[in-house]
């Protein structure tokens, strides 16, 4: 199928992927009178005594705010905040199937950081958690830190965190499956963008040791020249032995390639140069940094892509939907490390060790035991850390 | 029924009156192509190179943000914006049940103009119109003329313009019944709020000529002291004759009172001193300026209020919802005086002359054939006025 031809022509049709509807009749006066004015009165009050009530008055314990300022969408770059609304629609619309969480797209007329962190501030008390998506790095890591400051509802910006959960989850499966530990591998990340820096963190949280970033001009490092404040933020917990080189140098030895950058940006005679049994993440969309088969021709083990038509597909919708459903059960004010550790494990888990190989180590976009496992063990972790609030 | 109660169980129930749902299927690789990437990328370029295609290809269309700030909520004040939503969900289930427009209920935690303004700004490409509700005179006008002059949106402030249409139409009906003409009625009016002041401008705009407002202080006219600026201006247009005094002398003599402000103002005498077969709109709420019962007995001739238990009611749910229909209908910029003065026509004019009487001026709540009618009225006066867009 023609999917850009395709595409155009349904979004033309449809006129929207999303409807707001009424869930409560209005049509006789009495509904009218409980439904808005005057027994409204009642509720509007029990919230100003206790805004708390809010959760359980209005549809705010099940909405989620999907925000954007169009400068990073899909791989369109920046296109705008019109421009990113019919994937911002997409976005609400898996929420929803996926996990039956409301979720409102907003496009931000701005570019500023404290511009779009009032915007949203402002709004916060609208909704019970905000999804970032598709914002520009580094800009992105300043504005869900400074909104995590700021507002007492979870914020979590999917392009970081979905992303490093679900290569969190493969990650710990691939180890299973070549019988290496997480504390030995050597691991290149290619890319210094959202998801680079967040799936770096996560590893490091989730008790992944040693780890080298490459940007465009090769290994960070501390002290290279030129780092902005985000890579020279990473230069401190990873790469400490401070190689300088380019990816085909980090590659010689190391265990796992994750690539969340370019196409084409790894070869067979680099995966030649790694060592035994490599696993390779390569996620760059629609063209990996290096295709399953050139992969498998160097001797790759384990191999993961964003694509849906290769096996170990990295495909978000297997964690955001299931992380705000049970973020949302338990009224979380956030999302934290913990919450995303326990939604790769859940994801890892639902393969048992007899399922588990090569061709199969993260779970189909469509396998519906996906979002319910995610949700409980989020839930589960954000009640165990302390975050949840019923 | 005790609606208080009875509401505040519901609530609790509904847990939200409004939910945001997918109207396109995500059940297989395919629908994920199409509806999401890699499809979605090509209505978002289209976008891209002609914004006015986010109307085709978005909900924009068809949605309506229903902003507040949560400081003049019902009758209740400034209660905040958490403790505003419960109206703003009611307003959104009337916009989708009687007219089939997706609205969503945004809450502003600010109090500040410049700010407010610059966040429904930042959020204007998201949506095909603006809704302001139940926010505080006279910040409300300053919010809405901003907003007016910065976005290519229409902004209505649907305390001042529904009101206004609706008394507009009232009152035409009102001066049939009674055989007296608009440019000759006396009218006095009680408030200085949002609603008030928009009422005079439309009747002004309707071709009404002597208009009186009264504060709590009396009669306002140009060299008053101490007036705010909205007064100053409503100086300029309306008791040109510089009369002082409270609202008994302004009655003495007059055709018509209308009261938007406080209850139990205007007393059975008062009534007896104006003019003959005089017309009282007493819609303060749920407490009339005066009741019915007691204006019949000074002799007044047609009376409205804001109740549902009493004939004339001034209902917005008669205007809002046909007006938004008719302007997303031809993508207008704005709700101009031309579309407000159409819809009050239209509804005035669903009463034919065989019905017209003293207790049937103003369609009921629930007439269907009240949003279709306002909408086409809308539709067609946007077209006229040069500000539909398709």
């Amino acid at each position: 199928m023609d999917y850009a031809k395709e595409s155009l022509k349904l979004h033309g049709e449809w006129k929207g992927k999303i409807e707001v509807v009424a869930t409560v009749p209005v049509s006789t006066k009495d509904d009218l009178s409980l439904a808005y004015t005057p027994g409204v009165a009642e509720p509007c009050l029990a919230i100003q005594a206790d805004i708390s009530k809010s959760y359980e008055y209005t549809r705010r314990h099940n909405l989620c705010a999907v925000i954007t300022d169009g400068s990073a969408v899909l791989g369109l770059g920046d296109i705008g905040p019109e421009a990113g609304m019919p994937v911002m629609e997409g976005k609400c619309v898996l929420f929803k199937a996926f996990a039956n969480v409301d979720a409102f797209p907003l496009c931000i007329k701005s570019k500023d950081v404290d511009e779009i962190v009032n915007t949203v501030y402002l709004l916060s008390g609208s909704f019970g958690g905000v999804n970032l998506e598709d914002i520009a790095a580094p800009r992105c890591f300043e504005i869900e830190r400074k909104l995590k400051e700021k507002c007492d509802i979870p914020i979590f910006h999917d392009d970081q965190h979905g992303t490093a959960v679900i290569t969190l989850a493969g990650m710990n499966n691939a180890l299973k499956v070549v019988g290496k530990k997480k504390e030995d591998v050597k691991i290149v990340v290619s890319g210094a963008g959202a998801a680079a820096i967040s799936i770096i963190k996560l590893l490091l949280s989730a008790g992944y040791k040693h780890i080298t970033m490459c940007d465009r001009t090769g290994a960070v490092y501390a002290g290279r020249e030129k780092l902005n404040w985000i890579k020279e933020e990473m230069a401190q917990v990873t790469n400490l032995e401070k190689k300088a080189g380019s990816v085909a140098d980090m590659l010689v030895g190391a265990d796992v390639f994750v690539g969340v950058s370019a196409p084409n940006t790894v070869t067979t005679e680099m995966v030649k140069t790694m060592a035994k049994d490599p696993i390779l993440f390569a996620c760059a969309n629609p063209t990996p940094e290096i295709f399953p088969e050139d992969a498998k021709a160097g001797g790759a083990a384990v191999m993961a892509t964003g694509r849906s038509d290769y096996p170990n597909q990295i495909n978000n919708v297997l964690a955001f939907p299931g992380i705000f459903r049970g973020t949302f059960d338990v009224r979380a004010s956030d999302i934290n490390e913990e919450m995303k550790i326990a939604a790769a494990s859940a994801l890892a888990e639902l393969i048992s060790d007899d399922e588990l190989s090569a061709e199969y180590i993260i779970p189909k976009a469509f396998d519906p035991r996906v979002g319910p496992a995610v949700a409980k063990a989020v839930a589960a972790a954000a009640i165990a850390s302390g975050v949840a609030r019923i």
